[in-house]
């Protein structure tokens, strides 16, 4: 039987301009050299504990972050995704701020919406990603991983909005975060730069640092 | 570098006494030989398309069935999990009526509740696959798979109260299945064996036959 080659990708999403992108990086070598693809890599049987954990190690030495925030996607696989053979790549997707990334030359980043021109299955794989931000989005905390560790609520609405694509409303939206209950404000920190009616400046609760608050989605709820 | 193993396994779920059962089979070699184990095999990269197109063919090989609805659940891996070696397993979920499972001697259902003593992880495989299913099932189409071709609407409450484990308002449901949109009553055909008020048939419609209605989770909505 020939070998299956198991490799992992990560998508690394951020927001530039109000605007959703993925980081890529150029291939240093073939298949694709020289191409924009996410950053991925081999799995390493001797030294990975599990596949979540080769993720982890091929964003830390591919980029030098490490995601607060890493979510399995799925599993995309076949024999002509990869030239080098029939191969699984188990894909996982970060989120971070603009301001993680800014400081990381290697990385190009390219807006979700119109993006072409990726080698291996990558565009499908963005694809895949951007539609599960967005679905999770509608009941979950997962966009707070887009703001730095300090924001406004305004500010966290705009992230949402952006997310979604579409405007939200305030009161609904004050409403879902006071259900979600993943903030807390900082006290007697407001926004700077600000002398009329500065905003309250808030952080992520500590116990949703590595997970997700979830909308309780109970059949007989609405 | 070590190659890794690269299998599907299959959780096959099916309702029996409004129970929730899981499809095991008794593992023909080793390791774990004489143990009942999920449905599971090797990808074959000469004949496989794709990890989906493995899980299916494994799934026929092994219990004679197709089915409508094969999801991809996650992908389990480690060093620990599988006594041959590092291993990755694409793992798929797929539901069915119990009259399809009866005629297959080789299988056993047992119930996910108190599930014990699986080999390999598959008891938290199992464990997950019932989380998602659970949580799928309070916005989707996802527990009509567990009915047979034609049903009532009482019986098909009861398959959705029995998958979530807790009773449904008849209002709520029938609201939620008039936006799920999926199902269409026969025309002229009514409850066998019911002589006083019949209740009418129901079957789900083509176009949901291998894929699910969802409800719109949109964030301003509720």
């Amino acid at each position: 039987m020939t070998p299956i080659i198991c490799t992992v990708d990560i998508v690394l999403l951020t927001l530039r301009s109000n605007k959703l992108h993925v980081a890529l990086l150029k291939r240093e070598q073939e298949p694709f050299a020289g191409m924009f693809a996410l950053p991925g890599g081999y799995v390493h049987s001797e030294q990975d504990r599990d596949v979540q954990d080769a993720a982890a190690r091929v964003l830390l030495e591919k980029t030098g972050f490490v995601s607060p925030y890493l979510e399995q996607l799925a599993t995309f696989s076949g024999p002509a995704r990869d030239p080098r053979g029939w191969s699984v790549s188990v894909v996982y997707y970060a989120l971070v701020p603009e301001e993680i990334i800014l400081n990381q030359t290697s990385i190009k980043l390219l807006p979700v919406e119109g993006l072409k021109g990726l080698p291996f299955d990558h565009q499908h794989v963005v694809e895949t990603a951007v539609a599960r931000l967005r679905s999770k989005s509608t009941y979950s905390s997962l966009p707070v991983y887009l703001c730095e560790p300090l924001f406004t609520l305004p500010h966290l609405q705009e992230v949402y909005e952006a997310v979604l694509g579409e405007p939200i409303n305030k009161v609904s939206f004050r409403r879902k975060m006071k259900v979600l209950a993943m903030v807390e404000a900082v006290d007697g920190v407001m926004e700077a730069g600000k002398a009329n009616r500065p905003a309250k400046l808030y952080r992520l609760k500590k116990e949703f640092k590595n997970s997700l608050s979830l909308l309780n989605r109970a059949f007989n709820a609405g």
